[in-house]
């Protein structure tokens, strides 16, 4: 972090904000301008109390030079990254398998679910999805979900998607509304909670999650930039909770063909730059149509993530929700083995994968020989 | 609503979606291309069971020709709208007042929210914000409010605010971020309830606000297009709610000098075509640059707005939340004073705003008349 | 297109608007609802003078339903595209071979191009790109390319890159900025015009390319839709020019952390659904990041890309633009050897793509059965 | 401007960059931490050779903290800054009076630009606007302007709107598409040249301009933030070009019911904070909605803008192109009556516009006192 102090500020304000800092026991440094005085501070960042410094005489700015989310972040070198695996179930995410995430966008009924669940069995994918309570952009849209009128139909929905996934040897993932029913998804059985896209900023939510033994995939927010996202993931990692996978769904952009736009520089940059965690893509959400979400998730895959999130239903023709982009079931079991080949694919090309950590010394050493050799520079 | 027929749709399936609509209460209307059959559908298009429809054999896709909020939507004839009021204690929004909500970012001790209310009071502004549970991007800023801890923090933050606002005859909004803490809120004595930027499409909160007798105001999502944001409005609005106040507050886009993008036309469709409800403007947080809220905040009131949300603090160098875009109080006074004279010249001008709908039929008039004048066609 | 006729529009308006259509020789077809009166257009859509039926009396709006890029669009049925190929020298685009076009952001000096040149080569790629006149976000960065000064200089450094191609047999690839340089690129002997995205919608330069030989890669730009994008591109082709290569290179949005955001849904529907022309993915300006190129740009080739833009430099640490994004040599081997095998992998996987209109026929029959299986309904 | 040095940077790599700075005239500073150092430089930034730096061994990145547009940037004090004027003909722009630039979005005939003119003197505006070659997204739309078929055509239009304006007495705007077309324009005796915003980025376009006397209106790029826009207008003037208008007109963004979404907050911005030239509105390109243009233009210029573009048409009905933005005549003397009596509005509050800058210092002062009031700190 550093301090960018007022240009009026005086000297004792500068030094008061070193003793503070020191008091605090981090390590500092100082470059003083013509015009500005930088003060830098060394430690861990993340016990900073930043109102505390934004409030001293003389402070105008803190600028971050490094990452604000020390639990989400990837640890082990830049060319040796170290990456965790999430257990859904018996089902590691992050691992050496490729996990497919499939089902209805939600639990109709439960000759629908069962349906739902042999095929997504069938086809190949290890966990079974399913809304038991739903997001729906209208409130007239008709349908909110079997567990959309009170606790004791949410029990029963969850009931019937957690018997759907035992009955066919599938872990569950469900997504959740309200911080008040988590404990009611934690007794149901489920073994994976879902945070959608309009609740990924849902700081009761998030907080409350904090201490849930089940494991979270948490779906970016679709107007988060890829690190501020990250953040509020690291906001349920605070108190010790480390089974979470990230998920990008499509950003919000001018785009109008597709729903949202999938951001596969962040699928990219969480796989190899910011975190350990496994990372998940949803082509469904992103791009909203039928026919691209094969290619768009097998981009998602080459490019990073894991783990798959897709809707499909028995005949999305006739889904309460979302039916123009759940797959039809021959259209699942085509991008099951699809993303699986792709997976293999990525697994050996990331073997030869060739971050600039491990070239840089030596271009640095030829530098100069190569100025001289381009330019007649010495 | 259109419904497009699919390509290969059989003449007896466009019957059968004609006789589906006639017997659920519309009218309907047809158009046969050579590829494509459309059918319009005439009536109230909100009591249309959409998934129902779409299911049907040969439908292809439910274009929208008119809009999905009937309750937020606008009353009254194009160049006659009607606009409804909504009182947040004794204060009227939407009427002939411009309605100024100020105070801190955060209550952070009773002196604080005290002094607070009382240059609030002094500047002239009418209502008395301030948060007691607070939205924080990072989970290391190290302040989430005096009531984040648990619901007797809530109960002890919330009683601060409302003595404050008691004690200088002022109003109280008070940000909420979790459904369960609806009672604590009405009990507290709280007179408005506003939902976050964050918490924009969280439907758990939003169906629970259905019922509170308490106003809301309710801040415009930042991925939000204009009219979708208008649709979770009026899912608060299904049950018979009335009291309640739209906010613009600034949608994300690729701008990185501002926090967010102030969206004025929004602001001004709001008020000039989509909808009666009072319409309020918050450039606090669309800019997050203290400098900025004066300008900001005067277009979004000549734009349209009636009620200003505005970050103020005794002493903005030493909040603990938001310290960038918190005015001075000299600035707010000015801000008060100025925002009345924009509000002033926009009730003057109102007057004689020109909508087309009062001029369309004199020019269709002319039409061929001026063709002939200008193209020299007949 | 639909023309939706004004609410106060008279029956005599409705009728002169269909004699209108009639005799400019397009079908038409008509629906009267309460309100609103929809007119259908039938026939060749990219005909129809859009300004005059849009000043008739009596018409509010036209609304598209089919789309308006005649000559972009993929031809053939939905599930046997039809798909065109571009040669840019002896190479072909869009055929059974990926292309990989590599080069450095900017031509600096022969010994750098040929050495640039020969890297490229090596690497298996087999087009040369490098700009002689650049484009620079700052007028003070320093460098605008050897080419900027004068005509003169054009010519030279235009000499350079070609000589380069030549001499390691690789057709070259140049970025223009102005309509008046056009003839200088095409006697230089320059195999393909490149437009950058500023210039995505310069309708003067694209006017202007109308005429020319030589294949154009079209950049689009950061702020336009999928499909808008396609309409700047049908403006080249309208004279009859064919050999045009769409190419995404990343769009503007929220996002902080890449340079733009690489928008492979548009990729995806590019290949799949709207157009039978070349398609190119850019990573190095989509990401702006080194390490994120490589994964970037095999998302590009699954979700659809059969030509891959990639900066690359024999040493990018001393690169005069760009540097950030340059790959270093071994990165670029390494890229387009994992590129060729995603390709393999995608032409595999493509013989097996199911698009839904291969399935919904057999899903349309089933409805019926479906809805009573799941729903007990009749 | 800071430079990040890479973690494995030797001393001797510090050594060699703070060594070369000096050389090149610059002071530095120098801040060492545990795992980076950072060297700041001191002096006139725009002379700083980036490429070269960037080249230099162990240099990882180059932080820019304060601005790059020089020319474009506001002089003076943050509380009394210095703004300048810009004639357009007799005409002054950014100076006491507010300036109305209206006409139709194209020049259709002498005798419709003829009745526009006097239209636009009628109503008061002062300036005459009026496209002669015309941007259109669609290649198909019929009409590109009376002098988009060659430079003969281009001459006669020019002439029109020329003799338009002296007929009426107003100096005319057109906006130029093609950097070959600069001497035609010169001749034709146009007042002002108009840069539109798909050319907001033309580097061939802006290169030409810096050369020609005639004033330049230059329109935002509608995916352009605040200051990246800046550094394209700095472009032009890097010369000594000093009469230029910045202009915003809508940036892309998630919206979909406004055509583009007007930012306040950059006008805001533009006028408080970045630049003393003098800041346009166009708010018929930024909504798209005839309606909304009014309280879009006003919210413009409360905001800081002190020219107003605006697009109005005899017969907005029969106009070729924008039909549907351009305001009736009454629609125009009304608008043109309300910005004014806006801009006397914030002429007034102007005056009373307290910058933190005139405010921070007696507050800084208070710190330690306002600390132990409300937190009982010392």
């Amino acid at each position: 972090m550093l301090i960018k102090m007022r240009p009026d500020a005086t000297a004792d304000e500068v030094k008061a904000v070193e003793t503070k800092l020191v008091g605090l026991g981090f390590k500092t440094g100082k470059m003083v301008g013509e015009a500005i005085t930088l003060i830098g501070v060394y430690g861990d960042i993340t016990r900073l109390p930043v109102e505390e410094i934004e409030e001293l005489a003389g402070v105008e700015q803190l600028i971050p030079i490094s990452r604000a989310y020390k639990r989400v972040a990837q640890k082990g070198a830049p060319d040796r990254p170290i990456y965790q695996t999430v257990s859904i179930g018996k089902v590691v995410c992050g691992g050496d398998e490729l996990v497919v995430v499939a089902g209805p966008c939600s639990v109709e009924s439960e000759s629908q679910i069962m349906e739902a669940a042999r095929l997504v069995r069938d086809a190949g994918a290890q966990i079974l999805r399913g809304g038991v309570v739903k997001y729906r952009s209208s409130p007239y849209s008709g349908w909110e979900g079997l567990g959309s009128s009170d606790t004791d139909s949410l029990r029963k929905g969850l009931a019937l998607i957690v018997k759907a996934g035992r009955e066919f040897g599938l872990p569950t993932a469900v997504e959740i509304l309200d911080p008040a029913d988590v404990p009611v998804y934690e007794d149901a059985g489920v073994d994976c909670i879902q945070i959608g896209e309009p609740n990924s900023k849902n700081q009761a939510l998030l907080n409350r999650l904090r201490t849930t033994p089940l494991p979270v995939i948490h779906k970016r927010g679709n107007s988060l930039d890829t690190e501020a996202y990250l953040l509020w993931v690291e906001r349920m990692m605070t108190g010790g909770k480390e089974n979470v996978i990230v998920c990008e769904r499509g950003i919000a952009s001018q785009n109008r063909y597709t729903r949202n736009t999938l951001d596969v520089g962040s699928i990219a940059a969480f796989r190899y730059q910011l975190t350990g965690l496994p990372v998940a893509v949803d082509a469904s959400h992103a791009t909203g149509i039928r026919d691209l979400v094969h290619p768009a998730t097998l981009s998602g895959i080459i490019a990073g993530a894991s783990v798959v999130l897709v809707e499909s239903h028995p005949n999305p023709l006739i889904a309460k929700s979302d039916g123009f982009q759940g797959l039809f079931p021959e259209q699942l079991r085509a991008l099951v083995e699809a993303s699986r080949e792709t997976w293999e694919l990525r697994k050996r090309l990331d073997r030869r994968y060739l971050p600039s950590a491990a070239l840089e010394k030596d271009y640095l050493a030829r530098m100069d020989a190569d100025r001289a050799r381009f330019f007649g520079k010495r």
